[in-house]
């Protein structure tokens, strides 16, 4: 099977210009076929703002009401995907920006929860995994938006890890698929106190060692869960690690960590 | 050679939902390959006033500055883009929205002027056929939104006509093109007090005698010319009349001012 690297890229990165163009420069440099989903950082919240529509939260979790959804349209849909594809588009990596409708990218219902109305928030059903491999036989790179469609006509907000997840295991049926989440740290640490503490490797078996020791942050842990469940639906491997060391040599020897069976 | 219907909706159209959505619904029951470019609306204007974007205008020509451009890319790109492909989905039409860098659509360059510096404003040089092409084979529609990109990151401001006509000319090396504009009048009037007196066709013979008898409005006068200049580069036919009708009956008899050789 053909590799496929399914790359997420997060608010830290997109929010620092320079590190952003840093960072796709190194993504286009990769030769295999690839997929980039990207957050969408702070640009909304202050785009918001501007346009003085009140952020609703409750329990610790933002609500995507009418209002927020549109800003959110615009500027992940919108300025951060575009601006995104045109850098690439400069750097000879022929991307393609789509959000989850463009072409039924990745369909979604509005999330049904007992107590709390989350507004226009998705929870996703179904990646459309032949339009991906279509475009991906064509040499284009898609540049996915954190955002997915009903099917009849509305939009909805959706978190971009779960979108790299699901493209990931969604193409692990054609492809050998590495998931690499990008964010502010080296990797899993050993000790949080040290940033050069990185576990290369997490197996199954050494994260029962860990668990045990309880040497891992907690903040980390729902990530090394989520990439065992990945793993366990068909993604070959997932890396987690910084933006800026992470995709240099991303083809040979990756740093940061590796989680895998 | 096969049918490729070229339509650009405007403004007008744009700005009244209810509108827009019939628009829509009529434009997804075309059964023939098709292509939607969108202008833009007053949307724009509206958010660049909310965010206190001062808008220069020099000669009565808008100049797209670096934070206009944000707020075009946005709104164009963004909303306006993704929310028609939300509802075409939903009208059972597999939509893609793409902007000009979106698999390098449509390159263009920043304008050059003796003495107006338009600032973010594009005039086209190429569009790729080959992936317009693609898509359509694989029964996907392009929904263009009126950005273009320099090649080297820069996204750019261009006129959804001109992004219309320059379509419709690439396309018609491989299909026959009929361009289509939708406006806010029934087609060419033969008398500008009598909305009911469209001018059905207009050839280059019917065309002088109206321009000899005096007939036409000034403003349309551009709109005419362009559409034979259109046609002079390969383009079949173009049509120009009012959304609401022009669809419904496409494909047989439209109603509108058909314009060709």
């Amino acid at each position: 099977m053909q590799k496929l690297f399914v790359i997420k890229v997060g608010g830290t990165v997109i929010d620092d210009e320079v590190r952003l163009l840093k960072f796709l420069k190194d993504f286009a440099l990769i030769q295999e076929p690839k997929i980039l989903i990207h957050g969408g950082g702070k640009l909304a919240t202050s785009m918001a703002e501007q346009l003085n529509i009140p952020q609703q939260i409750i329990d610790g979790r933002r609500i995507t009401d009418a209002e927020t959804l549109k800003v959110i349209i615009m500027v992940y849909g919108g300025y951060i995907n575009k601006s995104i594809v045109a850098t690439l588009q400069a750097y000879g990596c022929n991307a393609i920006g789509l959000s989850g409708s463009d072409g039924n990218l990745i369909k979604a219902h509005k999330r049904i929860h007992p107590t709390i109305d989350y507004g226009f928030v998705g929870d996703i059903d179904e990646v459309n995994n032949q339009l991906i491999d279509q475009l991906l036989k064509e040499k284009m790179t898609i540049v996915a938006a954190p955002i997915t469609h009903d099917g009849n006509g509305q939009l909805l907000n959706t978190n971009a890890d779960t979108i790299a997840s699901s493209i990931a295991v969604a193409m692990s049926r054609q492809y050998e698929v590495r998931l690499v989440y990008c964010f502010e740290k080296k990797g899993v640490l050993d000790d949080i106190q040290n940033e050069n503490s990185v576990v290369p490797l997490i197996t199954r078996e050494i994260h029962l060692e860990l668990l045990n020791s309880k040497k891992i942050s907690e903040g980390i842990l729902p990530k090394i869960d989520n990439a065992f469940s990945a793993i366990a639906s068909g993604v070959r491997e997932v890396i987690i690690g910084d933006a800026e060391d992470l995709l240099r040599n991303i083809s040979q020897s990756p740093s940061g960590t590796l989680i895998k069976e």
